[in-house]
């Protein structure tokens, strides 16, 4: 039965590894579709008589906002609308406050406006709440606001070029969502899913293979090794576990994710997880240790433990699979009971432990 | 003893708390002072007249590199350089390649290389060496190599534009060298250092904290709460951690960090630590849980395990300073002689155990 689950664990990982290869090709494919969508902005004649120079615009925020994930480049390409529509509205502002006070007043004027705006701005930027959301668009915030209240003096027609400029951003943005949301889409929130979901059948695994190296033959005891790395893989998944349901938040309706749907469970179940992980980290450290309890004190508790690692191992896998395809555990009513019966059982054998002592 | 510990941890958080609040305005000041230099270009007369309206990509410059660590603002600034003068000399080249096949070839041969060259690119931005390491780079030589190659056929003075837009980039990341470095630098090095020494000092804590939760009085048992979060951030800094070393590579000699300093050793202690506070959590959950083995039963090992724990603590707070400190453990002499003796004397009180079974 291991080796099933060996065997199925490596096709696993090399069809993940395959399937992964493909959507960064297809992703990059995607992007050179925009850049080149993008630059006809530039490339035929009618439309860029239109634009002009502003035509930049819309290629730079192709490359800035283009994301892996729809979610990403939605969430980026909007907090950049708002940016330069808050920025340039604040720098008109500035700008025309300090027009009338002559060329020195000017300078002095803008050149305090963007001191404090500057400043206050990188201050948010800081604030972790702020920071894991907003940061990009706080950006485009302060590199708005500077460039419009600077050339406040220089551009006399500044309204028609901020109204350019912003219809130029929108173009670049509705070339990546078109592009991001209708060629073959990457959602976050799919990649969260089965990310959480195989992270179950991951540790249901390691749960496994500590079992058996506990007991294996005793002539290789404190020598076994036990590969952990999907186990730490798990540990450390929670930065990016908390950047896909961020980007996962902003994307719309999609497959059985509706509007609202509750990406924060994912985190707390991946909290849960990671307690999980380090717990069976630290008993794959104790049987790596060259000490270890006698044949005699684990014979009468062999049964029982691996009873309770083989039902754990399948009430993960099964839990796993519940959450992959959004349906209840199936063997909930039969699952259930047996591990109940096992928890007696053990507690039981431990008192029979501190009977012999 | 333990009031002391917990009061000095209490004392050395608020201090932490108010340092990073400082760290932070310090930053958000510099950032304001650099937007103002760097808007100078456009408010001074005679400056602008020399750089004309590039001087916004100086202005943007600033606005993008500038980060809240030496090294971080050396490293972008320095891969948005080399991206803009390899984007920029690739794209002269595509430009001048199609600039014989009349104005349908162009449009066909432009389109064609801003294709695949942002297609290559953008697949190498995913490859996870390059991802870490330069992933900025690669997105300005994308930026930049498909600004010069569309506007080919527009801008007649190509060479000039490129010449000034470098001059003013060149410019922008001069102001922000001069800030970052010179006024209270923040080295992401100092960051690492002072980080990976206090961890230490926080797993010292939580192994004292379970220690005393353990032995203390029976009729609690079971309800003990032992506070895990800063064990929890221990385990979790994996990705910060990585960032900071990657940061500190760039970053100049300093203070006692020297050229070729080995910061991938940092992330080795890193990772030895997380593995220590793993086993302290699946301590903590062990001694949460209502299942307790009887006082018969912990008598015989309390003084031994008290004895490890303490020497422990001391252990780890004295490996703390010495790192913090950069000298070699003073107490080395005495501290591990006394760890041999009492892993003896634990070995010794683990087959009593077993005699008594």
């Amino acid at each position: 039965q291991t080796k099933i689950f060996f065997l199925s664990n490596v096709w696993y990982s090399i069809k993940k590894r395959r399937e992964q290869h493909a959507k960064r090709i297809i992703h990059s494919i995607k992007v050179g579709i925009a850049l080149v969508l993008v630059s006809l902005l530039y490339l035929l004649d009618p439309i860029f008589e239109q634009v002009g120079e502003s035509a930049m615009w819309a290629i730079m925020t192709v490359v800035v906002v283009y994301d892996f994930f729809a979610g990403a480049t939605l969430s980026k390409g909007l907090l950049r609308g708002v940016g330069t529509i808050l920025g340039g509205g604040l720098g008109c502002v500035a700008a025309i406050l300090a027009e009338d006070s002559g060329k020195t007043g000017f300078t002095i004027v803008v050149g305090t406006s963007v001191f404090i705006c500057g400043a206050v701005a990188t201050y948010c930027r800081m604030i972790p709440s702020i920071k894991k959301k907003y940061d990009y668009g706080v950006m485009i915030f302060i590199l708005t606001f500077n460039l419009v209240a600077v050339s406040g003096l220089r551009a006399d027609k500044i309204l028609e070029l901020a109204r350019q400029r912003l219809a130029t951003i929108g173009m670049g943005f509705a070339v990546c969502i078109f592009t991001s949301l209708l060629i073959f889409p990457m959602w976050a929130g799919d990649e969260l899913h089965h990310l959480t979901s195989s992270k179950f059948n991951k540790l249901a695994c390691c749960i496994e293979e500590c079992m058996e190296a506990y007991f294996s033959a005793s002539e290789k005891k404190g020598q076994q090794s036990i590969n952990v790395s999907s186990c730490k893989s798990v540990l450390h998944s929670k930065s990016s576990d908390e950047s896909l349901a961020n980007f996962a938040r902003w994307e719309p309706w999609h497959g059985k994710f509706g509007f609202y749907y509750p990406w924060e469970k994912y985190l707390q179940i991946a909290e849960l997880l990671r307690e999980l992980a380090s717990t069976i980290l630290s008993l794959q450290a104790c049987i790596e240790s060259p000490l270890q309890p006698s044949t005699t004190l684990q014979q009468p508790i062999k049964e029982t433990c691996k009873d309770i690692g083989l039902s754990l191992g399948v009430t993960m896998r099964e839990l796993g699979e519940s959450i992959m395809k959004m349906r209840r555990g199936k063997e909930r009513v039969l699952i259930l009971p047996e591990l109940q019966f096992i928890k007696l059982e053990s507690i039981l054998s431990i008192s029979e432990l501190r009977a012999i002592e």
